[in-house]
């Protein structure tokens, strides 16, 4: 078997970073949205994406929906796999970002390491991390596919919150409270962040 | 374990494709750049990024570069490595191009049967296979990493076009001959193409 190492040839791209920001008008980042399942972090993440279509900017969520049934359908949830499906979600997310894109990353991915292990892949700056902090109970009685009365139950064992840990980031970009508040004003909150930042004009 | 399929809710994006595509000013594919090592598939690839990028078109370009070094370092050259490596390189290209990307992949991808695969997974019209048809002796006298010679010194096994089949595509969207041409010029007739396509305007 030949060597990987040598295989690979580096081909730099012939748009360097600061023009290829200014030809799309934009910074390419990371907004990794983690919280509970039920937090709402796919319902804000597809909202943001609407807003910034819309503001004429690039964007593309990556979530369970895109990846569990293509990319990573070859891994489940123990902690092994659940390390493996964020590390290679984490690629995808870096290689959107530096082709300039915004990428709006929507995983529970409980574990701080791994969160942190995507961050130190990416440049200052340009990962956001959004902590959409939604009480326990709240996505309890959200429960739209019954998954947190199937782990009450013990049906679903390894479940985020209930026989699972989540570690909670400890100085998320962006600390979303949902509870109470509509999505609209959530994903507003996400967008004015990134016009602060100078990641969109 | 939780099982896998309970677990993914399915969140329609909030922007339809029609729409998306309206927005962005283009509309998402797939160019798969296939060919020889030294063929000038990654060359080809970046020359047409830096095109599309000056017409205001979002376009990325995958390749061993930002792929082998990261989503794929766990991955080697064998048979079932190589299907493996286009297989995650194909659920890439597609996400991007489901959020409206011109995505550029450029890898030497042998097998035929590996490029059906992502082609099917793709919408008809949305996966433009780039031939590019550079004779093995141009090559091999290119080989600016010494690869040709190390594999006929057989240093290199199962080096693709020596020790290691290519089959070439059979009914490609773009037949590219780049012998004696310029880059640029190769570069044109895959815009050109883009646009009598409709794929952008």
């Amino acid at each position: 078997m030949q060597r990987r190492a040598t295989n690979v040839v580096w081909h730099h791209g012939l748009v360097d970073r600061p023009t290829r920001e200014r030809l799309l008008g934009q910074q390419g980042a990371v907004l990794w949205f983690t919280g509970l399942s039920g937090s709402g972090k796919s319902t804000v993440a597809r909202q943001v994406e609407h807003d910034l279509l819309h503001r004429g900017r690039f964007a593309a969520v990556l979530d369970g929906d895109n990846l569990r049934h293509d990319l990573n359908a070859d891994l489940g949830f123990s902690p092994e796999d659940r390390t493996e499906n964020i590390r290679r979600v984490g690629a995808v997310a870096r290689i959107l970002a530096e082709s300039g894109a915004l990428c709006l990353a929507a995983f529970v991915s409980p574990y701080r390491a791994d969160r942190d292990a995507v961050r130190e892949r990416l440049d200052e700056g340009r990962f956001i991390e959004v902590f959409v902090d939604t009480p326990l109970a709240v996505c309890e009685s959200r429960d739209p596919k019954g998954l947190y009365e199937k782990a009450r139950r013990g049906e679903i064992k390894d479940f985020t919150g209930i026989s699972a840990p989540y570690e909670p980031p400890l100085s998320p970009e962006i600390h979303l409270r949902t509870d109470g508040r509509t999505v609209a004003a959530c994903a507003e909150e996400v967008v004015g962040e990134l016009v602060r930042r100078g990641i969109i004009g």
